[in-house]
């Protein structure tokens, strides 16, 4: 089952669901409102949402109409709750290698994970609105799941149970503010502006074998102004996988339903080296940090910039038919004039 | 007027307007179901409410009843962003001190601030289930504020605008998890459980002339066990008010309506010493962590350990009569066994 939100009815939008190849879409106002109301009774819920995508799909949907990624906000337009892991170690190794920083061998073994915002997120057409380029804006290509009500201190074991949805997300960072925030030592703040995610939220089952382990077997694409620019697999290099980074958030408070967490920048190390671009032949990048680290390490300084006023991003999965799963982040670095 | 929100009605509770002596309140389905709902369209909610508790004074209210703060949950039972700043320098010195950590001079220019979790706060009356008393289970009484929407680098004169309500918090924190955690540099996680707050949240004109400078200068009054534990003064030695608290938060990003923003633990330097305890005639102490912090500085050592299972703590401000000015957060410690 896939699931979105149409910018219409209010700051929560309107929940729609969303046929397999993502090209109609049915309101469901009998079901919930929105999705965050349907995650909050998802047991009652989900079935019903079944019914009705079952019906889209046999084209027996009344009121179906054309899927317009451009008329969604984020799947939740604003939740409560936004964690972000860093699964890929392989990524936070290279990163903090970039800035001098040690890595403690405990990162292999306890998940990062810090408290993002959540109030208003960017939907995947929408501008990426920024003061400055000198802040260093950069994408982060993740993928991250939305879960129901999670108790405290649960196992990974049953935290799996607890993953309702996945998403793609475009976990927007400005790079030039991280070293001075964290060396504060409060975590990230400025530094980790508003989330986009991809039009559609889907289930599990909807990957099929490729949600397996819990993680998503699945390349995310990321491309800057159309060029590719990262093709890592997700399920490559995921040293903790969902269940275990729910559980991590879960262990000293119980998780609301709708909390989202994040894998982390994907990242892979399958190149066997620090990682080749694309046009080499490699997996490429889901972040400028990290080329930006790779060509340090090997010419003593970065090359490549981060992102420009007018630069897109898009970021997509594909099935193994070359068919997009979640629809594309595909947005505009625009600069923030006042308002 | 003073607004709360019943555990009735589902996960975001039920508004209700409540009289300025916290005796009666009334529901307000005609305004607003929920106060986010309210949040969400300040400008035509409040005069509406603010109708409705001026016929509530004035005993022309139907439906009026008792008010029972035990039937609350927090104002915002679940928020889409907890922000808390450190605004209380002189506390954040003392605690660095205390674990041997040096502090930046730029802490006293360029506020801490921290992304808290928001997806399940505790109730005023609620108890604060924790899963072991090594964690270093503390309080830290603390005031907060409530904003509409605040549009993406705000000076801190127009953010003023943007304060809508104040309540008082109690941010729990697990004190044995922080070194281990603030390590490994993403800021607070597991150290940061859930935080609860007062019954009731108030529009700033409530408090009169103690609202001033953007500080809300009436002490705020701990209690543990019933035994009185601190009382400084909220308006005093706070280096960073809200308004500058708001726009810091709003840095690099716009804040949706109904974004919470803390003071940090109210600390005052009236002793003109690290801190007396009430009982030594000083004005005490809003987190054990630093009289903790302060035994350590003279005698070596910490003597008063974290909070136990059974232990309660009473979070309080009164006004110059001497009446409740939100409630009183008053919760005991539970051992969490698990659901």
């Amino acid at each position: 089952m896939k699931l979105a939100t149409l910018k219409e009815g209010g700051r929560d939008g309107t929940l729609v669901v969303v046929s397999r190849d993502l090209a109609r879409a049915v309101r469901v106002p009998d079901v919930a409102p929105t999705l965050q109301a349907a995650l909050d009774d998802w047991a009652a819920a989900e079935p019903k949402l079944r019914a009705a995508a079952e019906r889209l799909e046999r084209g027996a949907a009344d009121g179906a109409f054309a899927f317009d990624p451009r008329a969604c906000a984020a799947p939740l337009p604003r939740a409560y709750q936004w964690c972000d892991g860093s699964a890929y170690v392989n990524h936070v190794e290279l990163v903090r290698k970039a800035r001098g920083a040690e890595m403690p061998p405990s990162f292999w073994t306890d998940p990062l994970m810090y408290q993002g915002g959540s109030d208003r997120f960017i939907g995947p057409c929408d501008p990426v609105e920024a003061i400055s380029e000198a802040h260093g804006i950069d994408l982060e290509a993740e993928v991250a799941v939305i879960t129901d009500d999670v108790p405290m201190a649960v196992t990974p074991e049953a935290a799996a149970g607890h993953i309702k949805l996945l998403m793609l997300v475009n976990d927007v960072s400005l790079r030039g503010l991280i070293p001075a925030e964290l060396a504060k030592g409060f975590g990230f703040f400025h530094s980790k502006p508003a989330s986009s995610f991809s039009p559609v939220a889907v289930t599990p089952d909807e990957l099929g074998g490729a949600w397996r382990d819990g993680k998503v077997h699945r390349p995310l694409l990321s491309f800057i102004n159309g060029e590719p620019f990262g093709r890592p697999d997700a399920g490559v290099d995921m040293t903790f996988d969902f269940p275990r980074l729910v559980a991590h958030a879960a262990a000293t408070r119980h998780l609301g339903a709708g909390t989202i967490v994040g894998s982390g920048t994907v990242s892979n190390k399958l190149d066997g080296g620090p990682g080749k671009p694309i046009g080499e032949g490699g997996v490429g990048y889901s972040c400028l940090a990290e080329v930006r680290t790779v060509e340090t390490i090997l010419h003593g300084q970065p090359r490549t910039g981060f992102l420009r006023f007018g630069d897109r991003v898009r970021i997509e999965m594909p099935d193994e038919s070359g068919a997009s799963i979640f629809g594309a982040i595909d947005q505009e670095i625009v600069r923030y004039g006042g308002r």
